[in-house]
This record gives C-alpha cells, sequence and structure tokens, in this order.
C-alpha cells in the first residue's frame, strides 16, 4: 500500500502546518527595510509569552545548537567554574560545549531516564564556590524526561550567584516556561521541534542579570555575540542576514497559538498528549522508561515492547504502515523508540499512531488486546473534554 | 498604482524561483534517515560543479558569516599572523572576525570601490614571514567588486606557505570558481544570494591542504567546528539538525543550473546581465563606482545621477515604481545605490528595472535621452544571442 506521506513523529524536525508553509512562501524582502523591522518586532512580541518574559527575543539563524554555544561562550570564560545537569544526550552536548571552551565543568549526571531533583541539585551545589552558571536541560529529547525546571532554578538561585541557562529546544512551545517568574538567565530554543517550523533559526531570551554578566564577558565568538545582536534589536534587525522566512512561518506559529485560544491552551493540548500516549502505552503492556511525574509533554520514550526486535519493528511500522518513531540514542539504541508528540501534532494523530503501533504489533504476534491502546488513549481524551 | 509584488532589486536576499519554493514545502523528514542521506549526498555532487571542486562540499545550518568564522577559526590560532585583504565593508567583516580570535592582522586595505591587484599583493606579502592564511573577499558587496581571486591565490602560493581563504558569499553561483584549479583552500558561501534560496543555509568547501591545518589546529568552537561536519559527511549527514528545507531547495536550484545548459552557461547569464547594466548606466550618463575590468557579475554600485537626492530617488523608485534598489553601506551610504542582478535574475529583468529607472529619472527631470539607457542595455542583450 502506497501513502502519499509518512507521518512524522520524531522528537524534530517535526511536520510544519500548512498555514505555516504558506507565510513561509511570502516574497523575501530586504533585512534593511521597515517591512522587516516590523515582521520582527510584531514576531519578537508575540512569541513573549511562550517564553513568559518580557524580555527581548532575539532570534538567530541557526540550529539550537549554536543557540547553546551562544549562551555557554557569552557568559563564562575559560577556567570559570560552571556545573551541568546531564540526564542524557543533550545534557551531554552541554557538557562538551562547555569542555570545548574550556570551562571548569561539574557534572551532575543522573541515569538515563531519570530526572534530577531540587534536593539533589541542592546537594550538589552545596560544597562548591564560584559557580558562574549552571546549565540545565528542560526537556530531555533522548529519554523523555522533563526536569522540573522551576524548582531548580530556584534551589540555583538559593545557593549560589550563578546564571541559570535552559536549554529549552525540545520542549519550549509545548511545555509551560515562565522564564522571568522562575528566574531563568537564558532560555534556548530552535525551531524545527515544538515551535512547527522547519530547522534553522534559534531563539534566545536573556534577564537583565545576565546582561550585566555578558556585558563584562569577552565573548570569543562573531557570529554568536549576543551583544551585538542586542544592539540590532533595539532596531528592530540582526546583526547579519535572518532567516526570512522562517520568521515569516514563526509569525504564523504566534497567530495560531493565538486561535489555539492562547498558550495555556497549547501547553494543556501537550500534556494531554503526553497522558494519551503514556495510558495507551500501559494498556499494551508496554513501559514507557521514565516515571510519569517527570514525563516530557513532546516526547515520550517507551521501552521495546516483550519478545520484539525493535529495528524490525521500526522498519515494519514506517516501510508498511508508513508512520515513523525514533530509535533511542546512545547506549539506549536498541532498547527504546521515541514517540514524538509535539508542536504540529492533536488528540487525532495520538489516535491514529497507536492504532498503527497495534497493527503492527499484531504483525509480530505480540500478546495484547485488540484496540485496547485505542481505547485508553481515547478515553483520556474524552475525560478532557468533558473537564474543558 | 498598486503591484502585488515589489522587484527586489538588492545583493543578497534575492528573489526564490517558483520551482525552489516548491521543493523547499516538501515534507519535512528525519536527517537520521536514508532520505536524508540520499537528498544530502545528491545535492552536495550536484554543487561540487559550482565551487569547481572535488571536495566535499559541507552543509553549515547558518548564515554565511558563520561560515566565514568557521573558516578562520578551524584554521588559525590566538596570536598567529594572517593577511586579510579588504575593499570594502565585507573584507571589514573578515578582518572583525580575526581580531574577535585574536590573529594578528596584517591588513591590505584598498580604498572602496578598487580591486586588490596581484602586484600589490606580491608587494604586500614579500616581507612578511609566517603568514597563516590570507583572506579574499572575491565579491565586494558593498562596491560590487569582483577581485581577481585566481591570480590573487596564484600570488599567495607562489609567495607564502599560507592557506588561501576566500568568501564567496555574494557570487558563488553567478562567477566562475575553480577552487581547485586556482588554488583555494577554503570557499565560503551562502545561501541568499546567487544561490537563489532563502537566508539560512552556508556552504563550505576545504582542500586537502586545509584539512591538515585543520586536524592540527584547536579549534574553540562547538557549532563551527569543521572536523566534525567533516565526519558526519562521510555518512552523508550533519553533525546536528541541518537546514533541511534549504537543502532540498538546494538541489533543486543545482537543477535549474543543469536545464540552463550548465553552470557555464548561469555563469555568462551573470557577465551579460552586468554588461547590460553597465552600458545601460553609461549611455545615460549615470557612472558605476567600479572600473570594467573588476565589475562583479552579481552586483553593481551605481554613483548617484547627478543633481538628484539618492535617498528620495531610491524612496521614489520603491514606493511609486516597486522597484527596490539598495542603498550604499558605510561611509558610501548617499554616495551609490547598489543594483543586484544574480541568480534569479535574467536580462529581461534587468531591462524592467533600467526602464524603470528612466522613469524615476524623469521624475527627478534628470537630463538624458528617454529610452537610451534601455536600448544600450537592448544591444547588449542582442549582441549576446547574436554569439550564441
Amino acid at each position: 500500500m502506497i501513502v502519499y506521506e509518512n507521518i512524522l513523529r520524531h522528537p524534530g524536525p517535526t511536520p510544519i502546518p500548512k498555514k505555516v508553509q504558506l507565510a513561509m512562501n511570502q516574497d523575501i524582502f530586504s533585512h534593511r527595510s521597515q517591512e522587516f523591522v516590523e515582521l520582527y518586532r510584531e514576531t519578537t512580541e508575540l512569541v513573549k509569552p511562550i517564553f513568559g518574559t518580557t524580555q527581548e527575543i532575539l532570534l538567530l539563524p541557526s540550529g539550537g545548537t549554536a543557540a547553546l554555544e551562544a549562551a555557554a561562550v557569552n557568559t563564562v570564560a575559560a577556567g570559570e567554574e560552571v556545573v551541568v545537569i546531564t540526564v542524557g544526550a543533550f545534557g551531554d552536548y552541554f557538557v562538551s560545549i562547555c569542555e570545548q571552551y574550556g570551562f571548569h565543568v561539574h557534572k551532575l549526571a543522573k541515569e538515563w531516564g531519570q530526572a534530577c531533583t531540587a534536593e539533589e541539585l541542592r546537594e550538589f551545589l552545596q560544597p562548591l564556590n564560584n559557580i558562574k552558571a549552571v546549565f540545565v536541560t528542560y526537556n530531555e529529547t533522548s529519554t523523555g524526561i522533563l526536569n522540573p525546571v522551576a524548582e531548580l532554578a530556584q534551589v540555583i538561585r538559593q545557593e549560589t550567584d550563578a546564571l541559570v541557562i535552559v536549554d529549552g529546544v525540545s520542549c519550549i512551545g509545548g511545555a509551560p516556561a515562565e522564564m522571568d517568574a522562575w528566574g531563568i538567565d537564558i532560555l534556548v530554543t530552535g525551531s524545527q521541534k515544538a515551535m512547527m517550523l522547519p530547522p534553522g533559526l534559534s531563539l534566545v531570551s536573556v534577564s537583565e542579570r545576565a546582561w550585566k554578566v555578558i556585558e563584562e564577558n569577552q565573548t570569543p565568538s562573531y557570529y554568536l555575540n549576543l551583544l551585538s545582536y542586542r544592539s540590532w534589536a533595539e532596531k528592530g534587525m540582526t546583526p547579519n542576514t535572518p532567516a526570512i522566512t522562517l520568521i515569516y512561518g514563526l509569525h504564523e506559529v504566534c497567530k495560531l497559538i493565538e486561535q489555539e485560544g492562547g498558550f495555556a491552551q497549547t501547553v494543556a493540548r501537550h500534556a494531554l498528549m503526553k497522558d494519551m500516549v503514556r495510558s495507551a502505552m500501559k494498556a499494551l503492556n508496554i513501559e514507557p522508561l521514565t516515571e510519569d511525574q517527570y514525563a516530557s509533554p513532546t516526547i515520550t520514550a517507551i521501552k521495546t515492547p516483550q519478545g520484539i526486535d525493535l529495528g524490525e519493528f521500526l522498519t515494519r511500522l514506517k516501510q508498511h504502515y508508513h508512520v515513523d518513531f525514533a530509535g533511542g540514542l546512545g547506549h539506549l539504541q536498541g532498547q527504546i523508540f521515541r514517540f514524538g508528540h509535539m508542536g504540529y501534532c492533536f488528540p487525532s494523530d495520538i489516535l491514529q499512531a497507536v492504532s498503527l503501533m497495534e497493527a503492527a504489533l499484531k504483525d509480530f504476534s505480540y500478546d495484547f488486546e485488540p484496540g485496547a491502546g485505542v481505547v485508553a488513549a481515547q478515553q483520556v481524551f474524552l475525560a478532557a473534554q468533558q473537564k474543558a
């Protein structure tokens, strides 16, 4: 059977809504024109509630990794001490970035699949002095953990003078974020995850406190110099040619979120989809990797169904049922797969993907009651509708 | 009078062909899939003739500035000596990047509007020793100068052991490039100029000789680490999420160039458009900033027509005739305007833009023979057709 499109259920890059695609097809114009200034100002204003900030949103023409690097290199100098909380592959990324620049890294590493709790962080920080920044992954894409970033930020503020630098790449746009209220100093995300855009744009916001540190710091980078982005942002522009089409798209994304009823609704939809996926898996006797308490609203890591060869299962799903889940990373390769449910993804998509997963389970003679996963997801969906 | 679209005659970002736009609207898929590997390999193969190289083409999800920075930071360490040839604003950019990283910069600066000749470079290099790299702007966007990069590269190879690092951002895709034959070590371009794509992708190619230097160099950057791009390119992938939609688009751009009859035809079209613009301006007694010998095939800088207020003239052209030229940069602001003729631009577009310029000149009571510019451009166009 042929289909026209595969169903992409990856934790990024993710599908693009048609309205966003159309918006990105508008004519190119100069990034030094009044039209651009208006687009830039209006768009960044619309993004602020998604970050939970009144600070400027800086738009970098780059992947999320570059924005993480910008957060590090603009605030910390070689030899200075930092803490990196790592609960998976993308936390380890942050460690690599810090090491690349010669920071003295204190690594708070958790087993993959677990979150870092406020108590653990407090204990870790107490013997340390002179920590310049603490780097936290909000949503760990490799394991589907949502770290309790509000609590972690509070502990950091209580125990240290360090900046709170948060990687929000794989959840901002689908998870609650109150940058200002939670005391986050730098919050970073990318376009290609819950923000419903193609890859190539990253978004960065910086607190007053962090700007003061950045002003004192010698940034050994030209492209990623945040002071340069700030001074151009005051004019409604960017220091170099911006990713204009993605900014058009971002503007439309914000409009879609408005149409949904505001960002709180978008967050609620993601929480609902997470619950639907987890209920479905449990009803099929398939185990999520993580505990409910710290489960990501944007991606669920799922252990291999008993007795099934994971590689063959994912291949069957992709080639025969045209639904594409992501495999595991690092040492979890072969042990888990990852079900992305973020951005342009709705409860109906969860019902569809779970149905197709059941079909493939049947092909592999997995022992389950047909429909059990779908019914469980439906129940969560219906219950949420009754509440609303 | 209202029009549906402004005509963008800027030196980048530039208009996008509809076929390229359509290609960029294909479905997003995973950058770790076989589909991506095929797209990546096929696309980078197609780009090689445009660079004139058999080396791998690396694709960075970034603006051109980041790629220039990558070329610098991967090859040279702080304190090492470099030469930067600067003939305008973008050469000065290269100086800033090198200074940001603490290189010892020897600056060969020319008056804006002039090229750097092989003789001048030879003289400049002769007293110097231990030069690690020479940075050359191939096409200076601020002045419309095409430096004689083949000759400059030859001089660098004869006089030094330095790497030849070339900024091709505003001409690659519209100017001849023989990276291998000319002895260029690193050639860099961006997507949003002659490559007919939106901003957000940069292309980098590196010689064997330069890879050896890069392997020995400690790169103080994570995102821009070229060794990491190389090792992933061997697998047909990129180290982090690539600008997938722009790679789709790049594939289509290469196909369009094939359809044009191969890259030599594309280069010939650009040379023709340059000649058309220059002939038209001269027929109107309006002076190009640069001499014919070093005139850029992608952008022509033009001095303000006698007796006209440039700001008002450009505003009139944009708001009334809907054709958008770029102003001057730096100290040339108010003295020149810049007529972009690259990428998705054809001789018919030159005839159109010159016609509209004549209309605006009439509005400002400029003294000229109506039609003189258009006729001059037509003659160049007709002569080229007879030769073909």
